[in-house]
């Protein structure tokens, strides 16, 4: 994968602002809004069991986060969901700590159905969520990406879609093909909301490329990249939260072509 | 109007702190709140339908911001915007992506009669809340404020208060007078809630001032006039945000004589 | 108490990286996980009546914060709490707006059976939750903690564990001993949540450590010392919310050493 096709993708959300209806958590409904502004998409939160099926019919692509969850949150995921597949908009699973909680892997299990685009989570999230041991205890895993690398591809065929594993080194597979993207920085772990920004990331750039592999390079290519960048103005997690939303405005190919290392393993 | 009595606005909402009870959705929540502490207001969010009639009769000023709504949510607000009019308290209605979604379209339709000091919204917003046409998809607009004057004008009259329509030039009206605000900087829009800030902005400068129309053009002029110098700050959207609350906290009679252009169109 | 304590255990945070289940309010708990990163510990919001328990068992601390609350949250936090208390895990309850209202006063009596480690709220919160005079209209109190002192050793009596009252100078007691923190600035008041990310600093730093009193302490005295030196850094609350994030990463024992206040009073 080239970074022209990464810049592609970036350029064709830049110019389109698709409108990407999050369904996430409390704690980075903020950041995730601000990343995807950044980027260019048009962030929508709506997570009512009233409205989610509906608005999942009019935006352009889904983003399904498990975190801060609720009954009444369930019931809305399993709605837009259903409705984004029906109305074939692509959706984004992001299985936070599923696995270490008993009512978010059978959910998890039932949103499968409705067959994801995208699924993106941490090594602990995506063997839990395949079945597999290797469950986390809270929304950080403990194994690294490579250790999960066969699941997501077993995964991946039965979804039909593409599995991203996140990590030092990112894992993505469409269950044949096979990406490591080996940009981003350490910092990432230290702002919460960095991995679930990537999620809503990966729906935006779902909304614009139709090829849901080369959309999830490209949408870790741009976050991991951006964040690189980042790193290199602050080294502190406050000031690096701020300066990665700044890169993200400025990037351009020419950072794209000198940064990016998406690659066959 | 003059820069002398929008300071005035903002001099009594730094000396009297008043407490602006904010209904609002889990994106902004905290940028709402940090840019209420910015200008000397004090937050306080309740949501829930037990405690909000009970604090919209405590509080000095109520916002509701339709955002991230829930069934449970909709009850709270029916009751706390009862309750304002019932205690005579100012609140204003920001009726986020009504038109978008019946849910919510059937909920501001009621709220109305609660009789809000300010409606705040963008242009299909307003169009919408007065069943004209002009329906957004999502959060953001697809026509310009001054599209939307005449219906604001009438959409005044029905609810004898004020409704400021949000754009690239503001419009202010209370059905006979009608101002612009024509500040403001178009990082603004880069950035998570700020729209939903002026809101909460408008009810603390309602707290304060019994004139809705000089409430409502105090609040946007701040926020526009900080964005201004914010914007001669940083011209990226995450150091931009973190200027802007800054610029609130900074701005000054000097500032507001030299940028403020609220007029008769 | 020395600062060779105190950094004794914010380095045991570092080190084993406490996972802190916080059950928080909507506007602060992105700056809740962003501060709790900052000292290595791991946050993660679990908040539903499905889950609380069962992850109140897994986690190593758990925070109960107030603001933002609903029913399904109130039945939530009663089940993590009694499954704190069952499985030995310390926990910290913070009463937000305890005394406005009375839906969240009868909810914070009946949490107090489930023995909280520390209390930690401002003067009118505990003065409310003692069931003294002294309410509070919102989030911020109308008295000094100096005048709560007294009802706080009441009250830590009452709980068996410590009350942390939040002021000018914070008063921390477990009933016998007394200790004021009188590090801190005036800037901590100008961003939202500065309060509960304490609530949940005190979490992290009784995972960590087994005397409650010295875990209050230690946690008062890093975010104090921490916006003493964010001070330095900005003036304006915007830039100082991100500098004390930075600070709180950077805070290492020369800087304790030199800056830290905490005494008998």
């Amino acid at each position: 994968m080239t970074s022209a096709q990464v810049l592609g993708v970036l350029t064709a959300v830049r110019e389109r602002g698709p409108l990407v209806h999050c369904m996430t958590n409390i704690v980075v409904a903020n950041f995730t809004a601000n990343v995807l502004l950044a980027v260019g998409a048009s962030p929508a939160m709506v997570e009512n069991d009233e409205e989610s099926a509906e608005f999942a019919g009019i935006a352009d692509a889904l983003l399904v986060n498990l975190g801060t969850l609720s009954a009444e949150r369930a019931r809305a995921m399993r709605l837009a969901a259903a409705s984004a597949r029906e109305h074939g908009k692509p959706w984004v699973l992001d299985p936070v700590a599923v696995g270490a909680m008993t009512f978010r892997t059978r959910l998890s299990a039932e949103l499968l159905a409705s067959r994801p685009a995208v699924v993106r989570g941490n090594a602990s999230e995506v063997l839990s969520l395949a079945g597999a041991a290797g469950a986390g205890r809270g929304v950080d895993s403990t194994v690294g990406a490579e250790a999960a690398v066969g699941t997501a591809r077993e995964l991946a065929h039965r979804t039909g879609g593409v599995v991203a594993v996140s990590g030092a080194v990112d894992q993505v597979t469409d269950g044949e093909r096979v990406l490591e993207v080996r940009t981003g920085h350490e910092l990432m772990t230290r702002v919460t909301g960095v991995g679930c920004a990537l999620g809503a990331l990966v729906a935006a750039c779902c909304a614009v490329e139709d090829d849901p592999l080369l959309a999830a390079v490209a949408a870790t290519t741009v976050l991991t990249v951006a964040a690189e960048e980042a790193a290199a103005v602050s080294r502190r997690p406050g000031s690096f939260a701020v300066a990665l939303v700044d890169a993200l405005d400025a990037l351009d190919g020419p950072t794209l072509d000198a940064r990016m290392r998406a690659v066959a393993p």
